[in-house]
C-alpha cells in the first residue's frame, strides 16, 4: 500500500506524539475562527453549507435504510427539519462486517494516514460543524466553533497519536534465535499482527457530540475497527457530517465506506440498547448520563466499554490574593455554556469563618456576594451574556433550576432566570442559579444537578472543604477540582487528596484560564478512578485494549518469501 | 529517594524494554539449573530449604491471622504438612490500606528498583522454588525449575518492563504555555502523578502458580498497588515463598511489608469470593477455570479484572516433509507435564483422505499411528517418561481420562494408563490418551478436556480443519494453534484466520521447539479476543489500566518551589 496520506500528514502526527509525551501546549488546528486562517469566505461558506442542510434529507449511501428519523430542534428555537436514515441493524451490521475485512488488514500507516486526512478535512469544515454544533447543543457560536471544531479535532488527533504509539510499540516482524543445545539453534521468523476487536459503537451525547465523541471514534477507527456512530437524537447533525467526511476519505482511498456508518434514531424509538448488545459490537464508547452508562456497563458484557458519565465538580476556596480576580474567574466558569459542561463546577466550598484575602479576613457572605456580583457583571452585557451562556440543550435542565431553587436547606443567592437572546427570540436560556447551603446538607449538593446550578457550601474549615471535595469525587464522580489557596501546605494536601480521588486539580486559576477547560495533549480528562467514568481521554489504556497483537511464528528456513522455502515448494511442485 | 536498586538493575530493565519492543530472544534469568551458573551448592541448598519447609508452620508476620490452613499434598504422593496464616480480611485489608500509602507515592524508579531486586532474589531461590512448584503442581523437576523459576521471573520482568514503559510514557512535569491574546500568555506548571487503583488481588492457579501469577503480581505491584496474593489451596508454597521475598525487600527498603500479603485458604473454606468482591479490591488477576473466571467477571464489578481461563487448542496437519519429525514434535507437546499446560494441544485435525508427506500420500490412520508411536517412544524410557510427564495435579484430571475413553463416538488409539514413577511410588501419573473421532462429533472435541487427552479428528479437508480450529478458538477459547503445511497458500490462509480468532499460530515446528512453549518478551500469551481470557501476558493494555495519570496544574508564578511564590508567601506571612 502507498502511504501518501501518511507522508502528507506525518509531521502533524509526529508533533502530536511529541506533545502527548511532553504534555506541552500543542494545537495544530487553529482555534480562532478567523478568515485569515480559514480563508476569507470560510465563515460564509460554512453558514451556507449549514443552511443548505436544513429542511432536507441528509443523504448517506449506506445499506439498510428502513425509515427516516430526525426531529432536532435548536435550543435557539429553530426546527432543523433534517432527516437521517434509520438503519435495520441486521442489514447494516452485515455490511459493516464485510467492510471491515480490508480495513483490519490495512497497515498502520495506511489507517493513520486516512485518519489524519479526515481530521484535516474536518478542520476545513469547522465553520459548518460550528453551526451544526451550535444549533444542536445550544453552545454559543465561538464555543461551538472551538469545541466542535479545532478542539474536538485536537482530541481526535490525540487519540490517533496514542493509538499509533500503542500499535507501533513492538516490532512487526522479528527473527527469534535461541540456542537450545550445544549443537542446535532454533531460529523462528515471527510476525506480529495488530488485530482489531471488530465493530465499535460510539454512543454520543447531546452537549459535546464531537469533543467527547472524536477520541473514541478515532481510537477505534485507526486501530482497525469499524465504527457505527450512534448520535444522541438531539444532536445528530455534527456527527452525521463527520461520518460523511470519513466515508468520503475511505472511498477515495479505496476502502469500503461502510467502515464508518451512522445509526440515527429517534427518542421514542431508540436504537442504542439493541445496538450495543449486539454480539458483533465489541467496543463501546459512551458519553452521557450515569444511569444509562451503568446499564451499558452491565448489559453489554460482550464488549469492552469506555465511559464518561456525570461528574459533581468542586472548588475549595481557602485564601486568595484578590477577591475580584477570583470572582471574575469563577463567574466565567459558571456562565460558560450555562454550566452544561461535564467540567463545570457545581460545589464551591468556603469556610463559614471566611477566608484570607491578601491579609484581610473576608466573611463567607462577602465571598458569596463577590461571586454573585461577578456573575451579574459577566452577564451585564447582553451580547456577551448570549455568547457565553448559549442556550439550554434540554428542557429538563431548565426545569431542574426551578426544582433546585425551591428545595429546603438552600438559600437562593442569585436566581437562574432566563436572559433574552438578541438574535434568537425563542432561545431557551437560563443564567446561573447560585444557592447557599451548609456542609451538613449533603442531600442537596452531593448529587449531580446538571446545568447552571452551583452550591456555595459553608464548611467548618478548609480541611473539611477538601474532605468534602474528595468525597464528592469518590461517591458521585468528579472530572475537575479547583483550589484557591496561598498556603503551600494546603496545596500539597489537596494535590494528593484529589489525585487519590482520581480528579485533576487546578490551583489558583485567575485570568484567562479556567477550571472547566481541558487541553488536549496536555490535560488528562477523566481518570477512571472515580464514578465519573472508567476511562481517560486519552492515555495508553484508552487505546491499547481496542486491538490485540497476535503473532504467527515459523522456522526461518520455511518462512514464506524465504528462498529456501520457495525452492522446497518448487521442488515439491 | 535514592535509586540504588534501580541503578543496580537498570541494565536488566533497559534490556527488557528493548526486548519487548524488538521481540527478539531475551532471558536474563538462566534456564539451565546448573551449578556453574547458580553456584555449586545451589541445588543442595535449594533442596534443603524446601525440606526445612515441610511439616512446619510457614511464618509470615502479617496482621489478622485467625487460623492456620494448608493441606497441600504433592502429586508425587507426599503430604507437605505446611500451614499458613488464614487472615481475617477486615484486619488484613485495613493494614494493607495503610501500607499502600507510602508505596503509592514512591517514584517509579524506586518501585521498579525494588521489583527488580525481588526478581533477582527470586532467581537466586530458583532451586527452592523448583521443589515447591514440583511438589504442588506435579511438574517434573526440570520443568518446575524453568516454569517456576527463570521463565516465571522472565514473565515478571516483562510485566515490569511494560509497566515502566507505560508509567514513563509522559513527562512527570511540564510547563504549559499558551498565548490567549495579544497581550496575555498563560503559563501553567503541571505535575502528572501516577495514581494506582488501590489494592490488587492475585488469584492464582494450581498448575502454574508462578508463571501465570508473576505477570499480574508484578504489574500491579510496580504500578503502586498493594497486592493480596490468594494462591490455589493446592499450590500455596511457591507463592508463599514469593511473598516472603517481596516482604523482605520491601522491609529492607523502608516500606511497610504489608504492601504484599498472603491470603491462604482451604478448599473447604475458600476466601476468594469474599476477597475479590471487597470494595477495597480494585484490581484482580485470575488464572483458572472458565466457570469461576466468569463468576469473578460478573460479580467483582468494583474491580478491573484480567483473566486467563481455559483453552481448547488445536493443530491442523495438512502436509509435512517428514512424518517422524512431526510425530516426535507432537509427542513431546502431548507428554510434557501430562498435557496440563494451558497451551497443550487437545485437537489434531487431519484430513480423512490423508496428507502429503514429502510427495507421498499417507492415510489418516498412518498419520495417527505415527503419533501414537511417537508418544510410545517418548515414554519408552522410564526416566525420560517420569521427567517429562511429571504427575497429575488433580484427581479430577485423572478421572477425566477414564470418562473420555469410555464415551461413544471416539476410538481409543492409545490408552492413557499410569506409568510407574521410579522415585515416587505414590505419584499420580497418566500418559496421553489418544482418541480418534470425526469432525461431525463436535460434542466430543469442541469442549475443554483438561489433561493428557487428545482427539485426532478426521476432517473433509484442510480448509475444514482450519475452520474447525478457529471455531474452537471462537467458541471455547484457544491459547495456541498449530499448523503443518508445505503450502504457502494454506499458511497464509491460516495466519489471518487464527489472528482473527485471537490465537497465535505456530507453523511447521519440528525439532526442539514446541507449540505449547510461549517465550516471554517475544510471544504474546492469550489475546483477549476469544473466551480463553480477556488479557494478554503482556502488552500495554495489561499494565496501562492498573493506574491513572492525574494532573495538577498551577500558574507558574505560584508553583511551590518557585521563588516568586515563596516571596509572595513570605510577604503575606
Amino acid at each position: 500500500m502507498t502511504h501518501q496520506l501518511f507522508e502528507q500528514h506525518r509531521q502533524t502526527l509526529e508533533d502530536a506524539v511529541e506533545a502527548i509525551r511532553s504534555r506541552r501546549h500543542f494545537s495544530p488546528y487553529p482555534e480562532v475562527p478567523s478568515g485569515r486562517i480559514y480563508g476569507e469566505t470560510a465563515k460564509d461558506d460554512g453558514a451556507r453549507a449549514f443552511e443548505n442542510r436544513l429542511n432536507a434529507p441528509f443523504e448517506i449511501d449506506q445499506p439498510g435504510e428502513v425509515a427516516r428519523v430526525g426531529r432536532e430542534r435548536s435550543p435557539y428555537g429553530i426546527d432543523l427539519g433534517i432527516t437521517y436514515p434509520r438503519p435495520d441493524l441486521d442489514t447494516l451490521l452485515k455490511a459493516v462486517e464485510q467492510a471491515r475485512l480490508d480495513w483490519r488488514t490495512a497497515d498502520v500507516e495506511t489507517r493513520a494516514g486516512i485518519a489524519l486526512e479526515i481530521l484535516h478535512r474536518l478542520n476545513q469544515r469547522s465553520f459548518e460543524i460550528a453551526s451544526a454544533v451550535m444549533h444542536t447543543t445550544g453552545q454559543g457560536f465561538m464555543m461551538a466553533f472551538q469545541a466542535g471544531g479545532p478542539h474536538a479535532q485536537d482530541r481526535g488527533l490525540e487519540a490517533v497519536a496514542y493509538a499509533y504509539e500503542a500499535m507501533t510499540h513492538c516490532a512487526r516482524e522479528a527473527t527469534w534465535e535461541k540456542q537450545v543445545s550445544k549443537s542446535e539453534t532454533i531460529t523462528l521468523n515471527k510476525t506480529f499482527r495488530i488485530v482489531p476487536r471488530g465493530i465499535a459503537s460510539l454512543v454520543a451525547c447531546s452537549t459535546f457530540p464531537c469533543w467527547n465523541g472524536y477520541p473514541g471514534l478515532f481510537a477505534s477507527f485507526v486501530t482497525g475497527n469499524a465504527v457505527v456512530v450512534k448520535p444522541h437524537p438531539g444532536a445528530i447533525l455534527p456527527l452525521a457530517i463527520t461520518v460523511e467526511v470519513m466515508r468520503d476519505v475511505l472511498r477515495e482511498s479505496g476502502f469500503d465506506p461502510n467502515v464508518v456508518t451512522l445509526a440515527a434514531d429517534a427518542a421514542d424509538e431508540p436504537l442504542t440498547k439493541p445496538l450495543v448488545t449486539r454480539p458483533e459490537v465489541r467496543l463501546i464508547d459512551y458519553t452521557g448520563g450515569s444511569e444509562f452508562g451503568a446499564w451499558i456497563e452491565q448489559h453489554a458484557s460482550q464488549a469492552v466499554t469506555f465511559t464518561e458519565k456525570a461528574g459533581v465538580n468542586s472548588i475549595v476556596i481557602d485564601s486568595v490574593p484578590d477577591l475580584k480576580a477570583l470572582s471574575a474567574n469563577l463567574a466565567f466558569t459558571l456562565c460558560l455554556y450555562s454550566g452544561q459542561m461535564c467540567t463545570t463546577t457545581q460545589n464551591i466550598f468556603i469556610p463559614r469563618s471566611g477566608i484570607d484575602v491578601n491579609g484581610e479576613r473576608k466573611s463567607f457572605d462577602e465571598v458569596a456576594e463577590a461571586i454573585v456580583k461577578g456573575v451579574d457583571w459577566m452577564l451585564s452585557d447582553v451580547k456577551r451574556a448570549n455568547e457565553l451562556l448559549g442556550a439550554i440543550q434540554n428542557d429538563r435542565t431548565a426545569a431542574r433550576l426551578d426544582q433546585a431553587a425551591a428545595e429546603d436547606g438552600v438559600e437562593v443567592l442569585r436566581a437562574g432566570d432566563p436572559i433574552a437572546h438578541e438574535q434568537f427570540e425563542d432561545a431557551r436560556t437560563r443564567s446561573p442559579l447560585l444557592l447557599k447551603t451548609d456542609a451538613a446538607r449533603t442531600d442537596r449538593y452531593m448529587r449531580e444537578m446538571f446545568g447552571p446550578i452551583a452550591y456555595l457550601v459553608a464548611t467548618d474549615s478548609t480541611q473539611q472543604s477538601i474532605d468534602l471535595m474528595t468525597r464528592c469525587a469518590r461517591e458521585c464522580g468528579s472530572i475537575t477540582a479547583g483550589l484557591y489557596s496561598n498556603d503551600p501546605g494546603v496545596i500539597e494536601t489537596a494535590q494528593w487528596a484529589t489525585a487519590d480521588a482520581g480528579v485533576p486539580l487546578s490551583c489558583n486559576l485567575l485570568g484567562s484560564i479556567y477550571v472547566n477547560q481541558s487541553a488536549a495533549f496536555s490535560d488528562f480528562h477523566v481518570s477512571g478512578l472515580n464514578p465519573s467514568g472508567n476511562a481517560t481521554l486519552c492515555d495508553l489504556a484508552y487505546v491499547a485494549n481496542r486491538f490485540a497483537t497476535v503473532q504467527s511464528r515459523i522456522p526461518a528456513a520455511q518462512a514464506p518469501g524465504n528462498s529456501k522455502t520457495e525452492e522446497a515448494v518448487a521442488a515439491q511442485g
